[in-house]
C-alpha cells in the first residue's frame, strides 16, 4: 500500500464518520503500530489508559488520541474521540486486508464435474469440492479444503486452507473460514441401549449466515434433524465448539475455547469470552455478555451480563467471589463469636448465683 | 430413501424391540425432524417434556409419544413406551447413514508400496498411505488425511478428511474418527533440566478399540512408554483432549472440549460433560458421571456423579454453590449477631452495676 | 536401535550427568517400558511414589530407582539420584527420536517457483510451499501443510501433518509443530460500529523462537500490528489458543486446551496447567505457575504458584476451598449462635426482672 500523508489520514477517519484533526507537523506515514512496537514513520495510537506510560516513550512520528492528551513534543497527534475507530480506518487504509494468492480453478484440484463453480472462484491445488457443490462468484478455497456433496457457498467466500464443511452444509455470502476448522460434521448423538451407545444418524446440516467469520479450529456440529444455525455477522475466535442444533444470532462475538452444548438458543449481539460454556437446551436472550470461563446453566433474560460458575447476575456473582475469599476471616469471627457467648453465657449465670 | 407409512414405521419399531402403536390415520411420512422445524410428511417426537407446548402448533403430520400425551386433532401418534429409542429407530429407517463417495484406491493418492489396502477400501486423491501400513477392508479414508508408518487400521472404518494417525497407532474395526482429529501426535514429555525442558521420546503408541467415534478437532497422544488406549464403544465429542499413557475404558461419553490429563485410567461407561478436566494420574471408577466444566482432582470411586472445582460428589458440591451464592446473606447475619452480642454484654454488665 | 547391556546404559547415565550405579545382575534389555507394562529385556522406573505397589509385580528385568528403594529378587536396580532424568536418558538411548520419511523435495508438492528451500529439506507430495517463503536446511514439511507467503522457517524446523502458518510469519531454529496447527491466523479483531463488528485488518504476525515444541490442533493468532510472540524453548501441549499481540517468553510450558487472550505478557519459564486461562493484557511474572483450570484476571507477580477462578495465590485460594466445603457446617453454627444469643437475652432479662 502506498504511504499517506497525516492530512490525508485526517480527512479518510473524518470522510468515514470520525471527526480527526491533526495537532502538530504534516508528514507521510506508512504504518500503524504499537506504542511500544512503533518506529519513524508509523503511526501509533492510545485507546487502553493502561498504556499511557508507553506513550511518553513511543518511538511512533504520529498518535492517534482523545483530546486533552498530551504527546511528547515532535510526536504529531490525530486528535479524535474515538481513537480505536479511527485506528481501525487507518489500518484499513495503510495496510488493508489480505490479498489471496489467484490458482483460477486449478487442475490439480479435485472438482466433481457436477460442481458449479461461479465466476473468479478461486480453486487451489489440493482442495476436493465435491459432487453437486455450488460454490458462489469470487470465493476463495485454498489447498486441503474439503467441500462436501451438495455444500452451497454464497459469493466471497473465503476457506483458508485445509477447512472441512460435511455434506449439505450452506453458507452464506462473504464467510470467512480459518484453517482447521471443520462444519457440520456429526454431534455428539447416541441412544443408549443396554450399557452401549447406539448412532443416531445426524441427519441435518449447518446454515452459517453472510458475512460470519470462524476463527481456526473450530467445530460446528451438524443439527440431528433440521438445522444448526450461525446468524449473520457473528463473529467466532479459534477453537468455538457448538454442538448439534443450536441456534446462534447474529451478530454475536464468541471468544477462543467457548463451548455451546445441543439444541441452546442463543440471541442477537450475544458477546461470550473466553473458555466459558453454555448448557444444552438453555436459551440466552439478545445483547447478553458472559464473562470468561463462565458455565451457564440456566436461561439467561435479555441484556444482562453474567459470570461464574454456575453463571450469576455479575453484581452478585463478583460479591459472591469476594465473600468466599474472605471466607477464613468470617470464619474465624464465628469462633470468636462462640468463646465470647460461651464466656457472657457463664457470666450471666455467676451473675444470676450472685 | 424411500417414504414409510406410519403403520410400516411402527412395526419396524417393534421389530427392533421398541413396541410401537399407530394411534390416528395412516400415511406415509418422508423424514423425522423437530416438533418447532416439522412440515407436512415428516414425522416428530416429545421426548424432553421442555418442547410439550411446540407439540400443540406442530406441523408435523404425526408424533411419536408416550402413552397418554394428547397429540393435536389431525397429528397422528405414534405410541412407544421410550420415543427417544424409537424415534432413533424411525430416523435409521427414513435417513439411514451417511453414503460416503466412492474413489477406489485412488491414482492420486500418495501410498506407500508397502502398505497393505483391504478389500473394497476407499482410499481419496490426497490421501497419504506411508510406509508398512494395514489398513482393513471396507474402510473409507477421505481427502488429506495421513496414516503414518506401520499404522494399523481395522475393517469398516471412517477417517473424515484431514485426519491423522502418527506412526506405530492401531485402531480396532469400525473406528469413525471425524476431520482434523489427530491420532498417536507426542505428548508434552520433558525432563526438566537446568531451566531448560529435555524431550523425552514419546516411544509408545494409541490403540483405539471397535467401534469407536471421535469427534473434530480432538488430539489423542500416544503413550510416552507403552500404549494410550481407548476402549471399545466409547464415543468423544469435538476437541476432546487425551494426555499420554491415559487409559479410557469402553462405552464411555466424553463431550466437546474435555481434557484428560496424561496416565489417568479412567472406567468403563463413564461420562464426561463439557469442559470437565481429569487431573494426570487419577483413576475415575466404572459408571461414574462426571458434569459439566469440573476439575477432578482427586481418584472417584464407580458410581458416582461429581461436581464441580475441584470436583466433589454431586449432592455435596450443589449445597456448597447454594451456601455462597446466599453467603452475603450469612455475612450480615454473623455482623448482627456480633452487634446483639457486644450490646448484649453491655447490658450483662450494666444489670450486674445495679 | 540395537540392545544395551545395563552397564552400558549406566555409564551413559553418567556420562551425562546422572550419576547410575547398576546393582544386580548385568543383561541386554531393548526397551524402556512401565512397571505395569514391561516385559523381560525391558528396563523400567520408579520416580512417582504413587506406583510403588507396581514395583513389587514389574516383570521388567531392570529398574531405575533411587538409593535405598527394595527391588524384587531378580530384578536389576540402577540406582541414581534422579531416576526420571537416568530414565530420560536410557529412552533417547534405547528409543531415540523419530525419524521422518526422506521424500526429498517432492514433485506433487505446490512449491512457488520464488520460494528458497535449504539443503536437505523434505517437502512431501501435498505441501504447499508459497510465493518468497524461505525454508532452513534439513526441515521436514509433511503432506498437507500450507506455509503462506514471505513466511521464513529456520532450520530443522519440523512440520507435520496439515500444519499451517499464514502469511509473514516467522519460525526459528528446531521448531516442531504437531499435526493441525495453525500459525498466525488472524485474531478477533473487530471495532464495534453500530451493532455490528467492523473487522480490523490483522496487519501483524507471529514469530515463534528456536526450539519451540508446539503440539496438536493449537491456534497462535498473528498480531493486529507487530507480532505475537513464543519465546525460545518454550513447549505448548495440544489445544493451546494465543491471542493476538500476546508475548509468552522463553522456556515456558503450557498444558492442553490453555487459552491466553490477546495482548497478554507471559515471563520466561512460566507454567499453566490444563484448561486455564489468562485474561486481555494481562503480565504474568517469570516462573510463576498456574494450576489447572484457573482463571487469571489480574497482574501475577514473578515466582508466584496460583489456583482458582478467580486465580489467588495457591495456599489461600485452597483455603478457600476447603472454606467453601465446610460452608453448611459454618451456617448451621450460625444458626445455632442466633438461637443461643436469643436464649441468653431472654435469660438475662429474665434475670434482669428478678
Amino acid at each position: 500500500m502506498p504511504d499517506k500523508r497525516l492530512s490525508e489520514l485526517c480527512k479518510i477517519c473524518s470522510d468515514n464518520g470520525f471527526e480527526t484533526r491533526l495537532d502538530g507537523a504534516d508528514m507521510a506515514v506508512h504504518a500503524v503500530n504499537t506504542l511500544e512496537d512503533a518506529c519513524e514513520g508509523e503511526v501509533s495510537f492510545l485507546s487502553n489508559p493502561k498504556y499511557i506510560p508507553s506513550l511518553a516513550t513511543t518511538k511512533a512520528s504520529a498518535v492517534v488520541v482523545q483530546d486533552g492528551v498530551e504527546v511528547p513534543s515532535g510526536v504529531s497527534a490525530l486528535r479524535c474521540k474515538d481513537p480505536y475507530a479511527a485506528v481501525t480506518v487507518a489500518i484499513i487504509a495503510l495496510h488493508g486486508y489480505r490479498r489471496h494468492p489467484k490458482w483460477g480453478v486449478s487442475e490439480r484440484a479435485n472438482i466433481d464435474p457436477s460442481a458449479k463453480i461461479g465466476r473468479d472462484a478461486q480453486i487451489a491445488p489440493g482442495a476436493t469440492i465435491a459432487a453437486d457443490v455450488e460454490i458462489g462468484d469470487g470465493c476463495t478455497i485454498y489447498p486441503g479444503c474439503y467441500v462436501a456433496d451438495r455444500v452451497r457457498i454464497g459469493h466471497e467466500c473465503v476457506l483458508y486452507p485445509n477447512v472441512v464443511v460435511y455434506d449439505d452444509c450452506v453458507l452464506g455470502h462473504r464467510v470467512t473460514i480459518h484453517s482447521g476448522s471443520v462444519i457440520g460434521e456429526d454431534g455428539l448423538g447416541y441412544a443408549p441401549y443396554d450399557g452401549k451407545w447406539i448412532k443416531i444418524p445426524q441427519a441435518g446440516y449447518t446454515v452459517i449466515g453472510d458475512d460470519v467469520e470462524i476463527g481456526a479450529n473450530c467445530a460446528i456440529d451438524r443439527a440431528t434433524l433440521g438445522k444448526t444455525e450461525i446468524g449473520s455477522g457473528t463473529k467466532f475466535g479459534n477453537v468455538v465448539v457448538i454442538g448439534h442444533g443450536t441456534k446462534v444470532g447474529p451478530d454475536c462475538m464468541f471468544v477462543g475455547l467457548v463451548g455451546i452444548a445441543g439444541s441452546a438458543k442463543i440471541g442477537k449481539h450475544v458477546t461470550v469470552a473466553g473458555q466459558s460454556g453454555v448448557g444444552g437446551h438453555i436459551t440466552v436472550g439478545d445483547d447478553v455478555s458472559i464473562a470468561g470461563q463462565s458455565g451457564v446453566h440456566n436461561d439467561v433474560e435479555a441484556g444482562m451480563k453474567v459470570f461464574g460458575y454456575p453463571a450469576d447476575e455479575i453484581g452478585k456473582a463478583r460479591r459472591s467471589v469476594i465473600a468466599v475469599r474472605k471466607l477464613p476471616d468470617w470464619i474465624k469471627r464465628v469462633k470468636q463469636l462462640e468463646k465470647e457467648l460461651s464466656q457472657l453465657r457463664e457470666l450471666v449465670n455467676e451473675n444470676a448465683k450472685t
